[in-house]
């Protein structure tokens, strides 16, 4: 078995340090071609060290003088959200791990499998906004898609060995957030500090949010649509807050397979690299007995009401994840800048589906025209 | 695909009467090949005159005459226990579904593998008794063995689409039985009628007790070990009251895949019979919101010393397992005819495994012999 040469996107974050573990624990089989970051010259200079990539791109492109400066010169450097693209587009690599957040992460997939490479995907987005885009890509050439979202990973273990054509239904299992039990009349009151505190993951700040509005959900819904070519009317959630069940999926006999582990991304992550082989990895065993006792709640709309609009617009399909996605990375921005309450994000999510008059998913500029009037839509709401 | 030709050994039990009725929902698929019961007559000719087999047998030799007299003439009429293993040498068909009680079993078992035919195993002790000498013959023949077990069918589940050599343990799953949370000092007071109050699982009398002494769940390792090639080290069981959870595998990255569904044989038996494949079953579906919670627990070894004593017998190998079973067998009969107290089953294990010396299981002869003399000693010590 070769070595397979790996794309991190988002090398700095927690997804991207995880898949850092990964190559480190296993140089034979893999090595960094090459990494981003958004913004952290530091910890981005101490991993080119440490992996010796080909090629680099940072986001801000304010700072790229700084470090082109520190690179090594041998590494090529990209900057900017184009940066990316062009990345994907002209290195020597065999995986792509997009472990982007937000609607940035979907040209990046689409370069990656137009080179018919496979995509270890972090990068929720990819999916939820250009799902149809990607799907037919997906047919027309000979990439693949790994899901690296625990859920989706844990799908896919799910199915192993299975007839697509057996399945029942897919249940995806939410922690619930942190508000699980709050008040509903203090929902307004709730802090970003608040929001921040998660039971049982520990994430980027902008999934973050998106668990406690349950938004997170619902895009995973969308995911495992497209992933699995699942029709809306056989995907479902339950509410699981201690995030040991990762997902399960029902067969048509009754069945059904689940997938569990600890909360940690570590395992997703590596499956992703080297699925479908499953290549060992020492460290925190789930002990059942210890834990005693899983539990599991229908989960409630009317306190969460972004899982609704999130399954919606998916069954509406086209353009409107993609216009829910724009308002939604908006408003969780306003939310962490203290602009706007709790309550205003679905209320904003609210709003642009509502204006939204959907078109079919041709491209990724049809895409990008959706998701910049609906940010600027959102934008004006936020200033009114 | 043709119709599977299917000899149910113990048909009028209620693993019997479920085979039966997923060959009454698929009769495209399987038709009855024979069938035998031990002393139903009346249920017996019943299910003869519906599905129409070509051959039965009849346990009970005294009341033979009266059968033979109610059968139509063109049905091959064994008796006995030499019947069975005559009737599964000479019938045609495909699979047999031993679901036989005790070490009654193995013979049939052995024949059938003996002509490369499929054995949907429901006869723990084939495996408990005759492990070594049916691992040999299933490396000699083409025979196949699929477990008919809720938890062995769950292990089987687990384990589609995976490498053997990546797992890391094997987790069956027990209810733990009637007397979980009972007072120790009371067991001496348990009743037959106690003990044939099982929590969640409608079974008959002999597995209902070996269920309530954790001698049942012993024997599932015995058949892991063997039907899974595990070593012991490997096999763990964790008491999870619910009986949802019908077994789990640990993966050598820490993946838990568990299979779960309502406490019904009736998806494990016909799994068993369209094996790999997965054939729809209406009815009763798992509803985890509903359930609220599963919990688990280590097991008791003070409280249960029967399921140590069967797995010190697993690993010492040999005739061991066959020794514990025939005093098994002796104990629980007399536990059921008010002739010994609940403690005394597990004394009278541990007598007949001290006295016994083991021997390599190199045949059916063999354990014959070992059961028969233990059967002797372990009633000479319940006359004592």
């Amino acid at each position: 078995m070769g070595q397979a040469k790996i794309i991190i996107l988002g090398a700095t974050g927690s997804i991207g340090m995880s898949a850092c573990a990964c190559i480190r624990r296993f140089p034979d089989r893999f090595r960094v071609a090459a990494m981003s970051a958004n913004n952290n010259i530091d910890k981005l200079a101490a991993l080119v060290k440490e992996f010796r990539p080909a090629a680099v791109c940072f986001g801000a492109s304010e700072k790229a003088a700084a470090l082109k400066g520190i690179m090594p010169k041998e590494v090529r450097v990209f900057t900017g959200v184009k940066g990316l693209e062009e990345l994907v587009e002209q290195a020597d690599f065999d995986i792509l791990c997009n472990a982007l957040v937000g609607a940035v992460g979907l040209r990046p997939t689409v370069a990656a499998l137009k080179r018919n490479k496979r995509v270890a995907l972090a990068n929720k987005e990819s999916l939820v906004i250009g799902g149809d885009y990607i799907t037919s890509l997906l047919h027309q050439k000979k990439g693949e898609l790994v899901p690296v979202d625990s859920e989706h990973s844990a799908i896919l273990q799910c199915l192993a060995g299975s007839e697509r054509d057996g399945v029942e239904s897919v249940i995806l299992t939410a922690s619930g957030g942190p508000f699980r039990e709050q008040p509903l009349d203090t929902f307004k009151d709730i802090t970003p500090k608040d929001a921040l505190n998660h039971p049982t993951w520990n994430m980027g700040k902008k999934i973050t949010i998106d668990a406690a509005t349950l938004v997170n959900k619902g895009f995973e819904l969308i995911e495992a649509h497209h992933l699995f070519a699942m029709p809306y009317e056989k995907l479902r959630v339950v509410i699981h807050p201690q995030s040991v069940v990762h997902s399960m999926v029902e067969f048509h006999d009754g069945a059904i397979i689940a997938q569990m582990g600890v909360p940690d991304m570590e395992l997703p992550i590596q499956l992703a690299l080297s699925y479908p082989e499953r290549l060992p990895l020492a460290g925190k065993r789930l002990d059942l007995a210890k834990l005693r006792a899983l539990t599991f709640f229908e989960p409630d709309f009317t306190r969460f009401p972004c899982l609704k609009l999130c399954i919606d617009a998916g069954k509406t399909g086209g353009t409107m994840p993609a216009a829910l996605n724009a308002a939604n990375e908006v408003a969780v921005q306003a939310f962490l800048d203290n602009k706007i309450g709790f309550n205003r994000i679905a209320e904003l999510i609210q709003g642009a589906c509502d204006d939204h008059k959907p078109v079919p998913v041709d491209g990724v500029e049809t895409v990008e025209k959706v998701d910049r009037e609906t940010r600027e839509k959102t934008r004006a709401r936020i200033r009114e």
